[in-house]
Parts: C-alpha cells; sequence; structure tokens
C-alpha cells in the first residue's frame, strides 16, 4: 500500500506514453489490431481510449472538481475512439498520446495542488461524490490496467500455441 | 490468434527489456519493492525471475530439444533470484537482462531454426513431451505476463485510493 502522493502518481503518469511506445510501435498488425474478441478492445483501441481520456475525461473532471459551481461530471464514453480513431495509423495515436499526456501534466503541475484541494469533491455521474485525490488515483491505476490490457490481449492471440504451458501462463486465464 | 511465427515472437521478446526498463527505471522503491503480499513477486523480483530464466532456462531448453540425446529438461527454480538478485540494484538487473536477452535472440537467430527444428521435442519435468514451437512460444507469453504482473503489483499499492473507481479497475481484482 501506497498512500496517495502526486509525485509518486506522476512518476507513473508521466512515463505510460514511452512505455506503451515501446510496447506497440512498429509491431505486426497481428499483434496490434486483434482483440479478446466481441466488443473488447485491440492494443490499438486502448491507446486511442487512452488519447480520449486526455482530451476529454481527466483534465475536464479535475477542472470540475476545482471549481465553485457546476461540479457534475459528463459521462465518459468508453467507445468514442472507434470514431474519433478512423483512419489515424497507430503511431499517430502513439504521438497525440505523448503530446497531450504532457501538456495535462503541466497543467497539473501549475495548480500547485494542496492537501485541501485533494480534499475537494465532484460528482461522479454513477457514484455520487469523489474527491480529487481520488480521481488522481484513478488516472493512475487505470494507465496501469491498460498497460495490463494490452500485455494480456496480444498475449492470448498465442494461447493456442504453448502447449501444456497454458497451466502455468496466468495471463491466458485472467 | 496468431499462428506460431519466429519473426512474430522475435517482435516481442527483443523489445521486453526497453519495455520493462522504462517501466522500472527511476521509480520510487515504493513501486518496485513492493509485493501482492506473502510469496507473491514484486516488480523488482520479477526481473530478477526473467535475468534467471535466460541464463537457466529458455536457452537450455532449446538445446535440450536440439540435441539428439539428454532431452530431460531441468526443473526451473521460480524463486532462485530471492538468491541470485542479493545485492544488486533494480539498474543492475535491468542491464543484465538487457545484455543477456540479446545474447540470447542472437543465439536463436544462429540457429536458423526450419519448420522440422520447431516440431523437435524434449521432455519436460511435469508435461513430458513438448516441441521447441511450444517453448518459444511459452518464452514470448511469459514475457507478456509478467509484464502484466509488474503493472499489476504497482496497481494494487494504490487500491485503496481509488474510492468507488475501484468497480471499474479490473487489474485491482486480477
Amino acid at each position: 500500500m501506497i498512500p496517495f502522493n502526486l509525485n509518486k502518481s506522476m512518476e507513473l503518469l508521466e512515463r505510460t506514453p514511452t512505455v506503451i511506445e515501446h510496447l506497440l510501435a512498429g509491431l505486426s498488425d497481428e499483434w496490434t489490431m486483434n482483440n479478446e474478441g466481441g466488443e473488447t478492445f485491440s492494443p490499438y483501441d486502448v491507446v486511442g481510449h487512452l488519447v480520449h481520456g486526455e482530451t476529454t475525461d481527466w483534465i475536464a473532471r479535475t477542472k470540475k472538481i476545482l471549481s465553485e459551481n457546476d461540479k457534475d461530471f459528463a459521462v465518459f464514453d468508453r467507445f468514442a475512439m472507434y470514431e474519433e480513431s478512423k483512419g489515424k495509423s497507430l503511431q499517430i495515436l502513439l504521438t497525440e498520446f505523448k503530446e497531450v499526456r504532457k501538456k495535462n501534466l503541466d497543467f497539473i503541475r501549475s495548480l500547485n495542488v494542496t492537501e485541501d484541494m485533494l480534499d475537494k469533491k465532484g460528482i461522479h455521474p454513477k457514484f455520487g461524490e469523489v474527491t480529487l485525490r481520488q480521481l488522481l488515483s484513478t488516472w493512475t491505476v487505470h494507465d496501469l490496467g491498460h498497460i495490463g490490457q494490452i500485455v494480456r490481449v496480444m498475449a492470448k492471440q498465442y494461447k493456442e500455441n504453448v502447449g501444456p504451458w497454458v497451466e502455468y501462463l496466468r495471463i491466458l486465464k485472467d
């Protein structure tokens, strides 16, 4: 357990675009464009989803929490990137993610966030009152979750090839 | 589903050390040295485990499969790194992993692996006969699994901080 700490969150948030770029740039489409079946995300979809979060969600919600009125968060569209990513290559999305993340973290730094600010609240459409501390923690874990999703989706493309080792490879069961 | 293809495996195997370096280098110890409780691995332990696999497992087993006699694999010690990593910093382990992985992939390339070679078999201590194709597929998925483990272990350090969002963050439940 790590108590929330903005610097410790920033350590992760600022490296995610580079990590995902090293994970995906230049890979064959079979790795990046396949998903886990049905309406699940491919690694390409995940990057589009991350870009959409940067442009519509995390900072917009931070501003709502810190504003004196209009505390109600907009609903986040988890599937918006199917439209927004159209015609964009993976490399373009990776570059967009890096740029918009940097801009967003610069904005967060410019706020000089205090403990009092971290306790401020906004209204989530489903959960009701949530604090800035919870939002920034969620942003951090959300990054890690999607890196985990990318590697899981890629691993599953190879599921039929590992023979009896499937038993030891937890990622193929998650 | 992707049928086994050595080039497609190599695309992933050769990038894993760089991905993990970008994920972990320079992070606070709270992120890299904590685990999921009990006998689970910290991110630091994972890197030591990956180094141990490079030096004792994947290539040794490849050689057994391709040899004409002595097809029996040694048992892999999943906890050997607790001894072997002692006194080594995370940065040293990351560098070791990068170097030994490069050497191992150079060796694999030098074999000029054919379809016939991929069908050859060795004897796993638990599973019995396994093919080179299955071993090389497992090596690939094993990398992805441990990247997934690293991000899951780090995400869980923040589990108490996300409030109601825990419901949406599958990585905290895996």
